[in-house]
């Protein structure tokens, strides 16, 4: 492994026993029966698996700004919630229909609709409960703009909107610019949130906050490129999920509309994108430059 | 009507436009395209009907302290927001499979389930998203404490971990003490925060904000109580909803455990246990008291 890959994985090695923690130790339940089943479910959703990119993207922008401790683990932690609750909902028979996911049975597989529906809305409340806690930051202006921040990435102006946009585009394909809102909604605004909520974290000033922004923004703009072309040309083996269900639904992608080759080609210039809005930051935001590039070349 | 009715419903005329308000001007769509159809979605789950008791509880109890403000009426559409995501999701063929929710067709019938699982989950998302915007209040101490604290009731230690609860004790029934206490997660728990949310908003000092929690617990328990008599007793034109669901599934509820005529006793008890804990207060929160009568009394 290189450099980066090594850091990739420690990152998430100090990620695990943060989820672990907060999925066995969840909060409220005072002198109540505990609901095991959804716990487990919960627990089978978020740990084991996942390579937690947000969560390496919340660690690294807070490390640019010199702060590095266990409430920054724990934001990141609930971003990842977030996301893993996503994938829970999108993988249902009525949305996308998967079984499978990082090589394992899906949550409904696993246990049952109604138990993926739960765990799922679980997940994404824990996610604001543990931004909002105090042990995330003793600030709360701090844990107020990270909810707020998760809230409009993940929400129907960002996220579960795009989510929605896409299950329109099966059938009405809308043109570029709409494939493009649509992808920057359901895949890019949480990334770039994730950048954004390590500024927050870090207290960066206006303008490193906006430079970080527009790094985010490119990096999820690739990430989602990168996801529809290893959809067009890689096999569930290699990436542990379905492939070729975009071509199979018709879905408008920026690969359908462009070829594979053109994306290719887009795909660099998202990454260079990415690494010149880090100029402001210097050799100290090397780490994420990598990242982009990572984003862009990874083969699952 | 008697001027409890009248009250409830001028509170309930109050909220209706702060609820168009949020579901209108979603927030940062920016010079993004509006997810058109998922945001009809959401004003079907949350427009058109409801008594907003939840809300009520939040304006009456913020009101004891002197509070009247847009910032309650807001963090109040907030928790009624969380309540009709936790209804939509309810009625999902997956879980209760009801056609039917205040008289018309449930989201999932009015759409499709990919819609209502969704829209569901972008309710769920504004609800976080407007206790912690700056609008709701200007201290963000306030506003954190208010997501932390819709957060702890409505997720996996309280509403969504008392809906899985229930679900598992139409296979396993539970003891009489597994069904208080999963009652108390799945609508008592937000029942008691919306007391809590008007305690918190109005500034209340520790003591006061105890004895609303008592008021808050009891008057959860009785609504709770009260739906269990109406689903043995009523019919779906009395209640605007599937009716003598429970009895069909073998569910274990108080009413079944005890019978209609003791739990009506039974819900007696629990609105004077609730009259009792307002006694710091005095005549100030003789509506707080009507309202525990009237989740007692209530027809639907």
């Amino acid at each position: 492994m290189d450099a980066f890959t090594d850091r990739l994985v420690a990152r998430a090695a100090a990620i695990e026993p943060v989820l672990e923690g907060l999925l066995d130790d969840l909060p409220a339940f005072g002198e109540l029966e505990r609901p095991l089943r959804l716990m487990a479910a919960m627990r089978h959703a978020v740990l084991g698996g996942g390579k937690r990119l947000r969560p390496f993207l919340v660690v690294e922008a807070a490390a640019l700004f010199g702060r590095e401790d266990e409430g920054v683990l724990r934001a990141a932690a609930a971003i990842e919630l977030l996301h893993c609750y996503s994938l829970v909902h999108d993988d249902l028979p009525a949305m996308d229909d998967d079984d499978l996911r990082r090589g394992r049975p899906t949550v409904h597989k696993a246990y049952d609709e109604a138990t993926a529906i739960l765990a799922g809305d679980a997940l994404l409340t824990l996610a604001f409960d543990v931004l909002a806690d105090p042990a995330t930051d003793a600030d709360p202006a701090v844990r107020a703009a990270l909810v707020l921040g998760l809230a409009r990435a993940s929400g129907p102006g960002g996220m579960v909107g795009g989510q929605m946009l896409d299950l329109e585009a099966e059938s009405v394909p809308p043109a570029e610019a709409g494939v493009r809102t649509l992808q920057a909604m359901k895949t890019g605004a949480l990334l770039r949130f994730s950048v954004e909520a390590g500024a927050i974290l870090g207290g960066a000033p206006a303008e490193a906050r906006r430079a970080l922004l527009h790094y985010g923004a490119a990096t999820g703009a690739a990430f989602q490129l990168a996801d529809d072309l290893l959809d067009a040309t890689a096999t569930a083996a290699e990436t542990g999920k379905r492939t070729g269900k975009d071509a199979a639904r018709g879905k408008a992608t920026l690969v359908a509309l462009h070829g594979v080759e053109r994306s290719r080609r887009m795909l660099v210039a998202l990454v260079a994108q990415a690494e010149a809005a880090l100029a402001p930051f210097g050799p100290a935001a090397d780490t994420l430059r990598q990242a982009a590039r990572f984003v862009a070349d990874r083969r699952r």
